[in-house]
């Protein structure tokens, strides 16, 4: 029981660490960028009222003043009125832009606009997407026995040979994936933004968990939008929760590959089994030695060359 | 020698389908979007025109002109005059997009227009996303060894422990590619993209190669580009390349943390092993028993519940 505790303890610190790090990330970068966007802003609206002051407006000045309205909004700066109040960096919009940089989904509404922005990404990105990496596996390995091996082995109970049990487990499972995270988000998505279709939500929900992020569709992006700083947290936690699902999705789909031989067929790597062996297991383990190792020691003699290298480690 | 060609062959199939997918996806992103963008196209070449045309230009109507500019230029047509011939859906660039979507970077420039784009988008990426895993995964399969067992093996030999030995070379591999892949391409980059400095280069290749793909830096997306298809085809190779190494990269991190143990302190998922053990080893094995199965076989008991379940399947 002590190890259970230790271990969610981590788990915990481990997400806890997540909000830390995405709260770091957001105050950065909007300390950073909001000054160069403020000051694009003002420049925006000074060109404006100069291109509206003029007497004639010709072939030439019109594309000189779309030239520099484009230019402007690729940093995410519009000219239009009723977007002029809001800022993309204020500490919510940072934070979700912290959030797609570390998850890679990278929708790229907004983007950095200065020299600091950037090369703060890089490092920000550097860190912050193996350490998202990190804590997803670990939240995933803790929902493995809950969701896979408990699941599989009921079924199995239940008269099922393994193979189709797996192959059941897996297809009821992407049953309540497809609903849960991509259904019934598209349809709360399509009633909150006005001008999104249910495909359009779909869509969103596919290209974000597929973390290809095309940036066409961003939540609250839209002028006006009320409870925006909750409504982007909202998201934030979505897109955690999808990303740790499909990452399940992906092992579920991969474990029963192995059992169906489909992953040795192809000599791929084959999907690790320490997680699901039990959930109680500690994360952090006192015992230095692998489980691999103990319990290969018992039916092995001994290696002479007891220190582990790239050619002996996982054949004790 | 036999199973050696055999799993090359198997692993050049991958790669020719894996052109062929993305050949097939430029054929129909390109059927699917150049008439409804070479419509739009049309209407905002109209619209531009009718705008000039006016007498006089107010707030209301400036506003309503920039709303439509903005709206087209989010979907990739720019009313820009010195932009306006080429267009984003030409086979090369299909292909492009193609590529960032199976690749999940997802730059998001040019994106889908139409429904049916947008619904196609999701099931090509459905399939397209875990066959390039999977082609990526096979490749690199095949670099392992000459990349990371026999360099281990070597500095081994030459009088290193094996611990400072996978730190050695994994330090060693970390320059070879942050030069080769980041710092050569970036400089070749800010030479052939006018408006990009050596930062931005780096930005790029860091931001497509961690497949966060913002798309605020997207090559060949200047107009006038010389030979804008090969570089689109170059930049494409380039992406494949690079996506392999980073994932190399991270098998041998992950590889260095199984040989000091940190996976095992986290309890996380170990490196797979079986692809270091020779690179002749075929992809396709006519013998279906798993080299894990093999091993153990002679040392332990059979199973008397010989059929393989979630729970068995690595315990042998």
């Amino acid at each position: 029981m002590h190890s259970v505790g230790k271990s969610w303890l981590l788990l915990t610190g481990f997400v806890f660490f997540y909000v830390i790090y995405l709260l770091f990330g957001a105050l950065v970068f909007s300390s950073i960028e909001r000054p160069v966007e403020d000051k694009l802003r003002h420049d925006m609206e000074r060109l404006k009222e100069e291109f509206l002051n003029q007497s004639c407006v010709n072939a030439a000045s019109l594309e000189l003043f779309l030239n520099k309205v484009l230019t402007a909004n690729k940093y995410g700066v519009s000219v239009l009125r009723n977007s002029s109040g809001r800022s993309n960096w204020d500490l919510a919009s940072s934070m979700f832009f912290a959030n797609t940089l570390v998850t890679t989904v990278g929708y790229g509404h907004p983007t950095p606009l200065s020299d600091a922005g950037k090369a703060f990404s890089i490092v920000y990105a550097l860190i912050g997407v193996p350490f998202t990496m990190l804590v997803l596996t670990a939240c995933v390995q803790r929902v493995m026995h809950p969701l896979v091996l408990a699941p599989v082995t009921l079924l199995q109970r239940s008269g099922l040979k393994p193979r189709p049990a797996t192959v059941v487990h897996f297809l009821l499972l992407l049953i309540v994936v497809v609903l849960c995270f991509f259904l019934a988000p598209a349809a709360v998505f399509s009633v909150v933004e006005v001008s999104w279709t249910f495909l359009d939500g779909i869509y969103f929900c596919f290209i974000s968990l597929c973390t290809i992020g095309l940036g066409d569709f961003v939540p609250a992006a839209r002028p006006g939008q009320q409870y925006r700083a909750l409504y982007q947290v909202a998201v934030m936690v979505y897109l955690f929760l999808g990303l740790m699902v499909m990452y399940l999705l992906l092992r579920t789909l991969h474990k029963m590959a192995d059992v169906h031989g489909l992953t040795t067929l192809l000599q791929l790597p084959r999907c690790e089994e320490s997680v699901l062996e039990e959930d109680t297991e500690p994360i952090v383990s006192n015992d230095p030695t692998p489980p691999q190792l103990k319990d290969k020691a018992a039916s092995k003699p001994l290696d002479p060359g007891s220190q582990p290298s790239y050619n002996s480690i996982n054949k004790g």
